[in-house]
């Protein structure tokens, strides 16, 4: 008798439901609602470009429009089958709750009002009280930091909370506590929203907001205590010392969400997490086998079994203990901008009176490497991992009065696969080697010059997961795993995952041709982004961001 | 009653006689004949892209032709009121000649053969030649070198020669000796064509043959002996211990001349000199005012007094007595691209879905300096003053997912206006002190948005010279003076050259932040371009360079 299982995946502007066979993974309906408040779904403030807001009715709306959609797809017989649901979210995206744990933005008092919707993951509102918590962690409690890449960032929890007490007092009293959205569905669905009784997921929690069992959870109180006068102490005593993970199970489907749904009452959520992780999940991550979620910007997932002793690793955004796989810790590092480096090339620059990807891809794929002469620094969008530095900018050198659009946007492929290679050699010198690379992914699927291209440099073979749907393949994953299917994540992934056929081995010549371009890039790396030699140029890119702002 | 002079000015595809008034510079005719031979002018060999040749019979051609037209278009009463011919050239332009001064290729024998025709500046067949003259000349004469950059260019008068001889014996062989297009034409007019008559103009001969009236004029007899058992020395032998310069009469028109074109006989014919230096005499060029020619590539032209002693200026084309003025040291640097810089970015890299300059040009007009955050380095084409290095290339860095087309065409233009004050300040700091500047050439005239750029860069008054064909005004302005209407060259700067209206002052606040913006230029151009620093990053474009050569 066949099992299935739910994957419910939030993403910026819309929701997906899948129905997955727990067998062997297999996709049998999918479904995806768009969120109908705000531009594509965003809450947006047309006078300040950082306002990104979603209203907490679309996401509950999407559930039973997605689910039911896919069952219908998957045909008779599944629903009844069901064995149980996971939940995978944006974050950090904190709603402000009543002691029901209701999001304030369905109470009519504060149905229109911004502050009182979820705060989207890419809301950078906060970048004021962000700079003042990395601060006061930074004299306080580097310990904090040392475990997100060592600055506080404006996306993330707490710096939204305390945003939100500057501005909006309003509704920051009424907010009993802040629910990410990774807990709030799952806590929905199994009626477990009330703040004694709502989990926090690791995931969440561990990447965003300063919780690890080696201070016993969340930041001490007094630190926290420390922002105005101890806006925020009332929301830290609301949050829990402990927090589950993908493997736990929040609560059972309550009878109301079965019946709406068409579902067995009682099946097991499990813990939530973030679309990225559990796209590592979807896309087989193991130890030794790194995740990249390649997009506009990437993320990159990796896993280290929690028996030996890690390191923090510098520059890399997030080490938490079970954020990804139960039993494992969970890294998370990335690049600030790859798919957003081609999409600037093709349609801001628009090279070659106006041609789109497809012939600059064919242009570069008659290239060999180094051919160009061309060497570029991936940084258009500042530098994520390892640097941690947005005040870093692109560079393209090299140039000739021949250079054409094709081998400048060969050079911007190969300078995302050299960041890329930072990264993966940064996490192998901290103890967290990398055999093989999966890739999932809009570009992954589409270009094999690209996949190529990482191949060659990481010196590395590059596979392509098979779903094109990782995060909601993952959640799906953890549904099947709290409802008993599989043991564990790894019997999971073993049934549920897959690679595609078509697999991108190091070309040996362009390896070797990489390696040297490497060594340069390295250097230009070094030397604009750090402050590690005597001659070091690392106020160049500052300056001229300085005289930029000025002249603005 | 007025006097006139004409000016006969040889460019790279055609030549142009102007008639002027000598008391004003008023142009009274102009007319241009295009070479008939080869490809626009320009005799190729498609299997050879080194090779650029010129045939000498459109030389004579275009003589007749241009000067009878353009006495034409001055109309009754000025043919008769002529008071002597100049000459401008390109260099160097070698040509092979017999004892008489005939050119071979004017020989049924070598008519059609490009070696016995004049090896235009542009021909690049020598690139070995000339690096084996360098070699030499370190080795042994190093001061032959300090007046010309520091390196023999394959552009120049013995490495062409080393090479026919080499290549085409029969040529070689059959030649008494090889004369500058800048010298023959004078000699062809006045009948001095024979050896021992024609006069060899400093212009050409100290800056691409090594000739300085400090070591006795050209290089020493057993130097030249020095490549392939004395195959050079009968040429070395050929050759005059003195030059003219532009204030000096080669002879008159003969009277077989004369009566073709229609002027008197007997008028006198000055001493050639090469079209850039008599572009800077036609805009006016005095001490203290420097001269850009701004084309595609730009030559910038100086002069100092002679009675000083003027120290080599590191970096600069070359430095020769009298070669602009007389009675002043000829001062010639340039930057390798200028105007190719922008058209390799609208042409070659068409960005904005193909726009035009214009378009380009009037986004990049609003915005304010600095206000891009970009900065470019101005070597696409090598960077010939002040690091005389082709092994050099282009930058662009702190590029954004925002950074324009306008914005980066803008940072283009700027990074020139960098490398214009590099030359500048190097001239000024070895004691060439620069109070304004003249442009003249296309962009000089149609684009005021380049002229304030580099006003408020260099921070110093950029004027626009009143003539269009400076070349041809310069070449008539030696024609009034040899002609005895002007007693010197201050004068007829005085009377026959002029500025436009239109003056670009420097913008106190622009020039603020490009002093800023100059101090980063600057560190890039040291760190990439020098061995200066303990630090550098000399080899990088190298190594960039190298791996570029080895995969093509």
């Amino acid at each position: 008798m066949s099992k299935y299982a739910i994957g419910l995946d939030y993403g910026t502007n819309s929701v997906r439901s899948v129905i997955v066979d727990t067998a062997d993974g297999r996709e049998l309906g999918s479904a995806v609602f768009n969120y109908p408040h705000g531009d594509m779904g965003v809450v947006i403030d047309p006078k300040d470009p950082n306002v990104a807001r979603q209203h907490p009715a679309d996401y509950l709306e999407g559930i039973e429009i997605t689910i039911t959609e896919a069952l219908k797809q998957a045909g008779e017989g599944v629903a009844e089958n069901v064995v149980g649901i996971g939940v995978d979210t944006t974050g950090s995206t904190p709603i402000p709750v009543d002691a029901a744990g209701e999001a304030l933005a369905l109470q009519n008092e504060f149905a229109e009002n911004p502050n009182a919707m979820g705060w989207l993951w890419k809301d950078h509102t906060s970048y004021k009280e962000a700079t003042e918590i990395t601060e006061a962690a930074k004299a306080q409690h580097p310990e904090y930091l040392a475990k997100c890449g060592g600055t506080y960032s404006s996306e993330w929890f707490w710096a939204k909370l305390l945003k939100c007490a500057r501005t909006d007092r309003a509704v920051f009293d009424a907010a009993a506590s802040w629910v990410e959205l990774a807990d709030w569905i799952p806590a929905i669905l199994t009626g477990t929203t009330a703040l004694d009784r709502v989990k926090r997921c690791i995931c969440a929690a561990g990447h965003k907001a300063m919780f690890n069992p080696a201070w016993g959870g969340y930041p001490a109180a007094d630190f926290i205590a420390s922002f105005d006068d101890g806006v925020l102490s009332n929301v830290r005593k609301s949050l829990p010392d402990t927090s589950v993970n993908i493997s736990d199970t929040v609560g059972t489907l309550t009878a109301e969400w079965a019946e709406k749904l068409g579902l067995p009452a009682g099946i097991p959520v499990a813990g939530g997490a973030f679309d990225a992780h559990l796209g590592g999940v979807g896309s087989g991550i193991k130890p030794g086998t790194m995740v990249k979620v390649i997009g506009t910007s990437t993320c990159d997932l990796a896993v280290a079994p929690m028996g030996n002793e890690l390191a923090d690793i510098p520059g890399v955004c997030g080490v938490v203990p079970e954020s990804i796989l139960p039993g494992c810790h969970g890294i998370e590092a990335g690049q600030s901008a790859v798919g957003d480096i081609f999409n600037w090339f093709v349609h801001k620059v628009q090279p070659g009176g106006g041609v789109d990807h497809g012939q600059l891809n064919d242009e570069a794929a008659n290239l060999k490497p180094g051919e160009s002469g061309l060497l570029a620094l991936d940084w258009n969008n500042g530098n994520r991992t390892i640097l941690v530095d947005q005040q870093l900018t692109g560079l393209v050198m090299g140039l000739t009065l021949h250079s054409s659009p094709g081998e400048i946007f060969r050079a911007l492929v190969e300078a995302t696969a050299f960041g890329a290679r930072m990264i993966r050699d940064r996490m192998a010198e901290y103890g967290v080697p990398i055999e093989r690379v999966i890739n999932c992914g809009g570009i992954a699927i589409k270009s094999p010059l690209l996949m190529q291209i990482y191949a060659d440099v990481l010196n590395c073979p590059m596979l392509v997961s098979a779903s094109e749907q990782t995060c909601a393949l993952g959640s799906a994953m953890a549904g099947a795993v709290v409802g008993g299917v599989h043991p564990d994540f790894d019997a999971a992934v073993d049934a549920m995952t897959g690679i595609r056929e078509k697999q991108y081995i190091p070309i040996p010549g362009n390896a070797a041709v990489y390696e040297r371009l490497f060594v340069l890039y390295k250097r230009l790396h070094d030397l604009f982004g750090t402050e590690e030699y005597a001659d070091n140029q690392f106020d160049v890119m500052k300056d001229l961001i300085a005289i930029r702002e000025e002249q603005r």
